[in-house]
């Protein structure tokens, strides 16, 4: 299963940089080069139109349609009708004509193409020379933008100069609602309303089934007076203008988009009035340029790691960092963050448990009132989750595997009916949250609820077997390979420590804010009976274990057939693709970390003899045919000592999509496993561990690194550990003096750099 | 789970009768009226037409279409399109008017309503007074019937007499493609070719995707002379004509109807002249109606069974194999017998394993050329078998869960890809037939080559578990209710048996028959070192057993959550409509037998005490959701001397249909259960055994019974069986002397009557 890096764009610490143009990477190109700032996102595409293959994909946080077409298998509780992330309007669109000659980048004469995409700022750049005819040469420069503060707003710039000859120009900008959802080949968008004047042009659209309006208005200014007509078609609106240049003569013109969405239909009524409103006090890109210069200075200030010895994984981190925060930074509750974030449509657009496994742990320690919000989105859809569980014929709470809007869109009734990591995924990060920021105003309010009724749904889809033990029977775990299986580990013990922590919650409120424990109770209609029996299943949950601490994944798991993953031919992968369905399904292959995995989650609860012998039984069964899968095993392999393992499972982590390692870049980028990657820096080299009761620090660094630095925010400090090849350095930034746990031992960090020898 | 007998039908020996017209069941008749001779079948729609609800049903064994819906789920090796057998011409078709008033039972003033089945002829009649105005009362009959022996031909006879008043009628007798396929809500046909003279019409027709034909012709006679006028519309053909009919005046007209079905396009140029051709030869219904007559005495000397005492279960039984009969008597080894024969759309007219579990039975001990074509069936659908196995990543042969052309139908992988009781099934039928029959011919021909597909097949799919036994993994037994589970004991003693028969027969075929054995192992590429490794897969195979012999259903079973099936309240069933779909998979509890499925097919090879334990184990766990399930418990019970509760689940079984136990009888009969039906008395009651190396007879009678008789042929002998309160009699009424255990004692049935006191 060997990956290999297809090396392409230029290596900075800062940049990310294409030199010349090449057709066949184009659309890996788009995902690369995609901009978002959590409400919206774009993909790279190339706005003047383009003939060859592209995605022309442009995306709104939370707005979706409905799958068209309907279940054919319709048992109870299996989902009727999915639904996905629609691809919405191209506010970019722009064609440009020298003469008669139409600019495309796939037939045109051009050379000195170039594309920067700038991380310390967003803006993406691309230019080159054309030649639309033998006697004219004109340089193109287009820059694109999206306002990170007033998220509504998107910038584009167009600047034409003419190096050789004259040129007679004709451009047409327009908002386009035909844009082609690709995984559907079909258009989802209404036309509403239409608007405009000579320098501004608005249009709201409606999506087929969901009712979504988009407003989409925009205003053009430039350097020249220019004479406009309007162009409208069904779905489309813009100006078409002509600017006649001389040799080395210069044009500029800015756009200036406002997009706002209204999902609700709630004061639609105002929509056209309020987005020309704000279309008018849009702010010049520059004014705006300069603000998200400082937006992402303060990121880069809290967020940043270092690396010395390696530009490589420096660009990679930087960039997963930086694509992490465009896709979702906690601006609104209603917001979650897809498999591809908002840059493409593979999986729908929707999320998954990752959220608060691989995602969460990165907000935590970055960006806390993202990491709630993250969670304040399981509140505002636990009445969808409830709703699920029923569907399920289940009490309490059931979270999707996949969704946009709360319900569950996963359609295959194996995954949908039979995981439920996303439950005890949810409950996990309410723990999680609270023990980096001891937030019990959160946990007392809204977390206990979905403690709760998670708790309900899993004492109900639980079950006691005729030997008295309790468990989950016909349940898939995070190993997506084990189907139906009974005491899947990872679903027990998860679903143990949820209950436990309900119970200990329950406990707490009790004792500390008896106002909130006896409304709590109240709105939930729980009485004591009721969650004392989840102290019994808690208790009875097996999870099995032989006498050596070696964890069986499910019961039987031990006498699968075995079969030698080496063997397998590499063309074979993905197995989903060259398998028939039912042979994944019947041989202890693994296809990403399920025992393992909660032995990374609740880390400190196992003892390092136990993480040995599973992860040297599992970690050779693991195919990894989920992105997310290396990185775990990176970090427990730091743990273990395995250093060259480590590093070998992270070589992937920060590049899967700068060097398009699983060929499939083009479709999006893989957004929730660049989590994943700073996860394998900070928690893997870095040693950090958030799940004791104090923060832990042991990290290593790996061979080929002269020191790498990161900044972590642990309960209101701001600590920056900087590890070089003998010494680690921990400096406390902001906040007060903290006790650590800092390779084994108990260590106050103050003011004063703390520096140990490795 | 208390089923109700609805009591509606006329209780007669020989007769079906419905006296008087309820709207209501009018559904349920046209399932109980059907007529077929296994080359087609049609519903006992009321071929006037009928405004309220209806289901207008003619069928051709094998003449399908397939879904216009794909499967949205796309892994390898589940099925992308599944076929169904398509609803075809309405031959019947007929209009009446009265004056301006159409005959419609749906709203027309009737009485006297009657219809008849006749057992003895297969004639079905129906008559009642119609009153069209105040002035005029007719009597009308229509008479329907298939010819049993030219089976491409049917006969309508229309009689109206004119009780009170004159009749000025028009009618319209015609040939219709328009049907309506229900489940799918449309027409599947294409009109190619229309041909007509003054008295016969014809048309040919084909199906949209399959491009299967059937020519249609049919010509009148009648009892006045007629001045007929051609109606042609889309799809239909007929002929309109005046009858004036002066009070107590009689007309009388017959159709006679030819179709032809060409399921494969050979020779198509000449399917309208072979048709019209045939139709000139058609005989008078008077003719056809004696040979049926001599036809179906013929079917009776030998298959009847006759109960004294009890005229419901008389009724229900030969209800049962006059149905089991028309539906399939061997004379084509293309067709095969769907789950509702040919008398509905559910289950899409589909072939499923029962055939050769519960239908091969009864063609065995009474038709044993019938029971030959069906393995043929299988012969001649090898290569798709072969096909089918390959998409699963297998060798050999894998047949269908549920099948028309060979391919598999069903699009559930959950079941296609996961039960494999169709494969050992054939297996079992083989060594089935040739246990009874002594067939070596086709042992050695077309057997052997079956036997040796399905055993590479078996040893493909089962897998070595790591303590080194051999068994199948992620499977679904017969017992639908647990999914994907290892070493099921049904597949895996069903698969070692089969295992063993291969192996045996290629030896005795090794002694006795050498150049077969030599031309057997060209033909199927099989070398000695291939078939050498299934006698270890053999004798490793798992069937996991307590000390006490009883057997686990599957590995874990014993450890399932215990559901106390009598909990389940009575309007939550059928549980697959009303528990979410994943509920029914993770508790103890039992679809239909799985364990006790394969201790009655091999019944000789296990002691009593075994099946005891395991029946009292199993049998309170069992739902019966399946129609064959009660027959196979009424067996075991009756075997195991429970006769009480061997007469309870008998109950349902001889009337399933008559007395719509189940409330779907609309849909079409049980064609299969009623196979077990049959099977249910002669192997149940009976005590008859056919898995022995000699025939077994042990037979005991229910409390209610005075006497019962039943024949069978048994290795070219027919025996009759006559069971009273206190003997048995014996009677060998064809054939040489023959040993058999008669209440385990080796006996000779010889021609003088053998009588034994009970």
């Amino acid at each position: 299963m060997g990956k290999i890096a297809d090396m392409y764009y230029t290596v900075d610490p800062w940049l990310v940089s294409e030199k010349g143009f090449e057709k066949s990477r184009s659309e890996v190109s788009e995902s690369i080069f995609s901009l978002a700032n959590e409400y919206m996102g774009v993909r790279g595409y190339f706005e003047e139109g383009y003939s060859g293959e592209t995605l022309i994909g442009s995306y709104f946080n939370g707005v979706y349609e409905n799958s068209p077409q309907e279940n054919h298998v319709k048992y109870k509780g299996i989902v009727a009708r999915s639904h996905f992330m629609v691809n919405a309007v191209d506010w970019l669109y722009t064609r440009i004509w020298c003469g008669d000659t139409s600019l495309d980048l796939a037939n045109a004469e051009i050379d000195n193409f170039e594309r920067h995409l700038d991380l310390r700022t967003g803006i993406l750049i691309r230019s080159f020379h054309w030649k639309p005819n033998k006697e004219t040469k004109v340089k193109i420069i287009f820059k694109r933008m999206l306002n990170m503060e007033e998220v509504t707003q998107g910038y584009q710039n167009i600047s034409i100069e003419t190096l050789e000859g004259d040129a007679d120009l004709t451009i047409l900008m327009g908002i386009d609602f035909n844009t082609i959802h690709k995984g559907e080949g079909r258009n989802f968008w209404k036309e509403q309303e239409k608007n405009s004047n000579h320098f501004s042009a608005s249009m709201i659209a409606e999506t087929s089934t969901t009712k979504q309006k988009v407003y989409a208005g925009f205003s053009i200014v430039a350097s020249k007076s220019l004479d406009t007509r309007i162009v409208e078609r069904d779905k489309f609106i813009g100006f078409e203008f002509n600017v006649k240049l001389k040799e080395k003569e210069v044009f500029e013109v800015e756009r200036r988009v406002t997009m706002i969405v209204n999902k609700t239909g709630i004061d639609e009524r105002n929509l056209s009035q309020i987005g020309s409103q704000a279309l008018k006090l849009q702010l010049s890109s520059n004014v705006v340029c300069e603000r998200n210069r400082i937006h992402w200075k303060n990121v880069w200030d809290q967020e940043d790691i270092q690396i010395e010895g390696d530009t490589r994984n420096q660009q990679g981190i930087r960039y997963c960092i930086f694509q992490l925060h465009q896709t979702y930074y906690g601006q609104n509750p209603n917001h979650n963050i897809g498999a591809k974030g908002l840059t493409g449509e593979a999986y729908g657009g929707l999320a998954f448990w990752d959220t608060e496994t691989c995602c969460l742990p990165f907000y935590l320690l970055t960006n806390l009132s993202a990491a709630k919000n993250l969670l304040e989105f399981r509140y505002y859809t636990l009445p969808q989750a409830k709703e699920r569980a029923k569907q399920l014929d289940c009490e309490g709470a059931c979270y999707p595997i996949a969704t946009l809007n709360g319900h569950e869109a996963c359609d295959l009734w194996q995954h949908a009916s039979l995981q439920f990591q996303p439950s005890t995924g949810v409950a996990y990060g309410i723990w999680h949250y609270v023990n980096v920021s001891h937030d019990k105003e959160f946990l007392y309010s809204h977390g206990i609820e979905i403690l709760i009724e998670v708790s309900r749904f899993l004492v109900s889809r639980g079950a006691w077997s005729t030997n008295g033990e309790f468990g989950f029977f016909g349940v898939m775990g995070p190993d997506e390979f084990q189907m139906m299986v009974n005491h899947n580990a990872y679903t027990n013990y998860m679903a143990k420590r949820t209950l436990e922590y309900t119970l200990e919650v329950l406990e707490e409120m009790k004792t500390i804010d008896r106002i909130s424990f006896q409304s709590t109770l109240a709105k939930c209609g729980l009485i004591e009976k009721e969650y004392q029996n989840w102290q019994e299943c808690a208790e009875k949950m097996v999870v099995l274990k032989d006498e050596n601490g070696l964890i069986e994944q499910h019961d039987g798991f031990f006498k699968l057939p075995e079969l030698d993953i080496h063997s397998i031919p590499v063309d074979e992968f993905p197995l989903y693709d060259h398998w028939s369905y039912d042979r994944i399904y019947r041989n202890n292959m693994i296809k990403q970390p399920d025992v393992l995995m909660f032995l990374f989650l609740y880390n400190q609860s196992f003892g390092i003899a136990e993480k040995q012998i599973n992860y040297e039984f599992y970690e050779p069964k693991t195919i990894h045919e989920s992105s997310l899968s290396p990185s775990i095993h990176s970090i427990l392999a730091s743990e273990l000592g395995k250093e060259q393992e480590a590093y070998q499972f992270f070589e992937f982590a920060t590049r899967m999509d700068l060097d398009n390692f699983n060929r499939n870049t083009r479709e999006g980028l893989h957004t929730t496993s660049i989590a994943s990657a700073w996860m394998n820096i900070v928690y893997g080299f870095g040693g950090v561990r958030t799940d004791g009761k104090e923060l832990i620090l042991s990290p290593t660094i790996p061979e080929k690194w002269k020191s790498y630095t990161f900044k972590i925010t642990y309960q209101k400090r701001l600590i920056q550990v900087k590890v070089d090849r003998m010494t680690v350095k921990i400096s406390l930034l902001k906040g007060d003096i903290l006790k650590a746990q800092i390779y084994n031992e108990l260590t106050e960090i103050t003011n004063i750099a703390l520096v140990i020898d490795r």
